[in-house]
């Protein structure tokens, strides 16, 4: 997640030089075509070439409003978990009646085997090697889970085993069971729904094709001046492609929100707040620090 | 659903091939039309064929609005179908109290018949004949369920009968019922809402219309090009034409998202995660393997 | 609801032959005055028209959103009635436990008159004499029913009447009882969703003014052509109207889903597949055959 | 909500009559004052006139877009009462096993007073005074209630005191319990929705600005089209603002759907008919006719 | 929120005058570069000048509905905030049977700390120091919620504990214990909510580069127009740029609806609503006077 709200010349370029560049040799390339071999010949009428830059305009609208959508569909997904989280802990650790020690340490135990499903699911969302969410299983418990292919569903799984212990010894009633077990099937329904955004790819043709038009219109636009402007169509082809490819690229990068990149949900900050109210909540030390923004303060993963 | 992020021009043309041949005849016929009889008639303001032009990119964007929202929710019925299926099975295996070979062999089947059930859904959304899901029922069932015409629906009726019988010998309480028969509603909710988008056929007439619009529209844009940029009038209409019809083409491969088509929900790739989670969970081999994507990489089903 | 994809001449001129009239009789007119009358005076310039008419196209197509909306909506609603209604039949039949004969033919009422709420709310949205719904009520209930202003709302009440005689009996716990009157209550959820699409009227101040802005459009657009294509300015004034007045026609056509019209939501076809999965799942004799197309396949009711 | 969906003239006229007169005028006083004093010094391209009527149709669209969804918002909220309502009678009436006269006659008033809330919310939405409510208390209640600054909220509150009295006396037990408290709990946020929009202004700064664009554009366009049709620019440039200044006043009409206007949400129509259907159900007479439309069928409130 | 549909031009002024400035100072000078340096050389084409300029509309259109969106789901939130609490003071004041003084002295200590959560929300959002809150929570609750990172999370935490006890003293059973712990649930729900609104970053990009192409507009228009209209290109240069540039602004204020400026959602005013309802419910003496408007009625925080 971005935290300034005004970039620097360099961070837009680093944004976006790529597309700079291109567009740079392309504009040159259409100006040079066109002042030494086409230009007697293109005088299309302005106002159709107006026509499909409204009608690119509206289809990169749609791209971002998707791509919004997704992005912050997964953002509500993960304030969901956060909210769970906490009526997980706070249920199990105030809902029951056991003075037992086994008991009480085994519910302080599916307190902190929660922040292990919170972490192996972030863990499974980036795609990237990280086992912190080892530290709160048992040994046998991460034998156990790595065996299935989805980590966070089997710990669920062994949630689910000690609920009905939990039950099973008195320690909890069937009232108090419907209010956990519901949260669990939050959890799983949370879960799937963060696999979901993750999985299905958004459908590339429309990305594709609104490229190629951006494409199409940039050297059309740049031919049109090049008659009337001279060399000046390079600049100002470049601006006018500028503006619809930076907002093209900004809808792909909300697209895809649970890659590791700066515009992404920030899980490792979300799942350390989790972590951080589920430990204060159980009284006990060290409580860890909250995540540190990165690159100077400009975004947090 | 379509996996690759590039699609080379091959791919392009297999989607678009009929009205790239279509538009290229037709804006040949206009030139001709326009240079041998009728040059010397049309003058209309290219102000005028702009607001067609823009009216039907607004009807596009609509279309596709509407196309992208059924693909959408038809992942999401299915993504419901997946986290339902996940606690459907955490909570049979789980909380139940019985430790007969009856009640828990019972118990196990009632897991299988969910993949049944599941198989059953995908089979009738998609229309081609696939009796994958009588691998999860009892020879009786296969029989019972294939006398309605409705098979998913027939295979809940078998589980809300074994849950009941669950609950008369003591093996579930009242609780547990609850939360499993909220399971069994849920299912038949999602089994209703993909038959909803399956059988429910987009308004026709905006299809038809905005179709007949992109074709007027590309022939006026021909004709007021030939007058002045002569035959490159008709490289220049195909584009135009292209870009149209290739948004308004996207937009109806995503408006019948159970099809059995490239662009469409990959129901057996997702009814597979659900059997491999399953069967994970109850510790079974063999694991079938995940679905593997076709031609090349392009696409998985 | 329309069936076919592709429309006929036609079936379009059956559409909109109205306006098709209108349309050419208005241009002819215009032309006419602008040409005898009128010539020498009109010279606004064209770009100040094209923003008249992409805002009208803005204006129809906010028209379209809310009524395809609207048509959803009710889509959603009657899906969610079929979801109810199976799960209503599932789990009468099968969450009892009563041996009793009374018990169990009452319980078989219950799902039948299940179906007379069915059809007799479809009965209301349709506001057509149509008493089908009968033949799943006793004659006390019919008179009883027929009695009060809203009668599937009645019919819901004979329903709760016998859902607390089945808990008095001893048939059902309060669990069971729990699930039935949460179904109990969607029925009376989707009932009302209905008669609030039904007797909203969209607000006519919307649909009112854009037929006359499209109006003005039509007129102002032909007057501007006359001056340069002369009688050509007929049939493109029709057609330029054809593509605003078709797609507004769209959108009121979807407003009132209930209506008795070819792109309604099918009640006929959505009522007869409740009744022909009730029937099954009871085992009974004979089983209706679905409801039929009409018109050669166009459309289903 | 009106219910004619054709308007006469006059009855536009009354609608709109206020902007008529002020855009004539305005269209006038830029006709004289360009034909005398600024003749030779506007030629503002018109494409760049263009873009800015173009703004204002998003805008606009925007506006209509936020105020349309409140309107329906509001529209939903008073469905779910309806729905509510109708089973909070239905679930009081059929779910209880006291005989006793009292409980009996405790149940009723319950049913009776569910009435009272309807219409004091109604009275507080349409902020002017009306005691109907009163009817359907007994006169400590109407004292006691009349002590707090929210009626409904008080009238809720003494229902949960009888809901717990009913369970004391055996009437009911913990499983109807549950069924009514959430009907309650459900009224209470319906009302607590409709005062939501009722309380919150739109913001001003969107409506506001908005006019003053339009404003902006008439008068630019008068001054651009004067230049070409000299006085023909009078009704054109009403014309076109008439065409945004009648689709932005149809917005804000909708924005405050509870004031008492005729585009509102018919609240004396909805409350009267859960009024009908309540006393229908307890089988009492006089069953209150329905409310009639106003000024000859053009609206109801 | 602010009150007032009508501003003064003073307060327009106050809201803009930035912008205002800047775009005066950017017009003239434009005008003087162009004028005196590059007259001759820049003869864009209007029509190219257009697209970009409507391609912002849309961005800006785009960045306008995403702002909108977050501020009224903001409000839902402290809709629903209002609610839950009602219903949780409802809940707890009748539902319970208890005649001891300490259990009744309890649950009316649990009412008021519904308040602190409140406040204690609102502080938190608002991040200006207010410890409102602590009047309703006892001396060593206030230590220990302050220990925690997140306090109103920890005030639910007490909540959860006393329901425990509450229901172990036996004034509430299991039934009464769900309503009130999905009542807890839901105050979680919508703190968590309120959150993620105020801790994600709408991503800056889109607001940052649509400030950029507003400003290439402004620029490319000035010059366009001081081809032919001299120097009033630096008022209608302005206008332009106000229209967009005001309506962009717009967005911005609405999208962190829980800053404290005048367009946020009022949350004084909302938490003092709920503190009268409850004080009133429990017929306590003083009742808070409501929250009073700013600036001479123009807004209320």
């Amino acid at each position: 997640m971005l935290l300034k709200h005004r970039l620097s010349i360099s961070q837009i370029f680093a944004f976006t030089w790529k597309v700079d560049l291109l567009l740079l040799a392309c504009c040159t390339l259409v100006y040079f075509l066109d002042v030494h071999y086409l230009y007697f010949k293109l005088e299309i009428p302005v106002g159709i070439s107006a026509v499909l830059g409204t009608a690119i305009a509206f289809f990169i609208g749609f791209n971002n409003n998707q791509a919004y959508d997704r992005w912050w569909e997964a953002r509500k997904i993960w304030g969901a978990i956060t909210n769970d989280s906490r009526s997980w802990a706070r249920s199990l650790y105030n809902y029951h009646n056991s003075t037992e020690v086994a008991t009480q340490s085994l519910i302080r135990h599916m307190i902190y085997r929660h922040l292990a499903f919170v972490y192996a699911l972030k863990t499974a969302l980036r795609k990237r090697p990280d086992d912190y969410y080892t530290r709160y299983l048992a040994q046998d418990e991460i034998e156990a889970v790595q065996k299935e292919t989805n980590i966070p569903n089997a710990i669920l799984n062994l949630q689910a085993k000690d609920l009905q212990l939990l039950r099973n010894t008195g320690a909890i009633d069937g009232f108090t069971f419907l209010e956990l077990d519901q949260l669990l099937v939050k959890h799983c329904d949370s879960m799937g729904q963060s696999e979901r955004i993750r999985n299905t790819v958004f459908p590339p043709t429309y990305l594709y094709f609104t490229k190629v038009f951006i494409w199409f219109y940039v050297i059309l636009n740049t031919f049109l001046m090049t008659d009337t402007i001279g060399a000046w169509s390079i600049p100002f082809g470049w601006m006018f492609g500028f503006v619809f490819h930076a907002t093209h690229l900004n809808g792909t990068f909300l697209q895809d929100p649970f890659d590791f990149q700066p515009l992404s949900i920030p899980l490792d900050n979300i799942a350390r707040n989790i972590e951080i109210n589920t430990i204060q909540l159980l009284g006990e030390e060290p409580v860890p620090g909250p995540v540190k923004p990165r690159m100077d303060g400009l975004y947090i993963m």
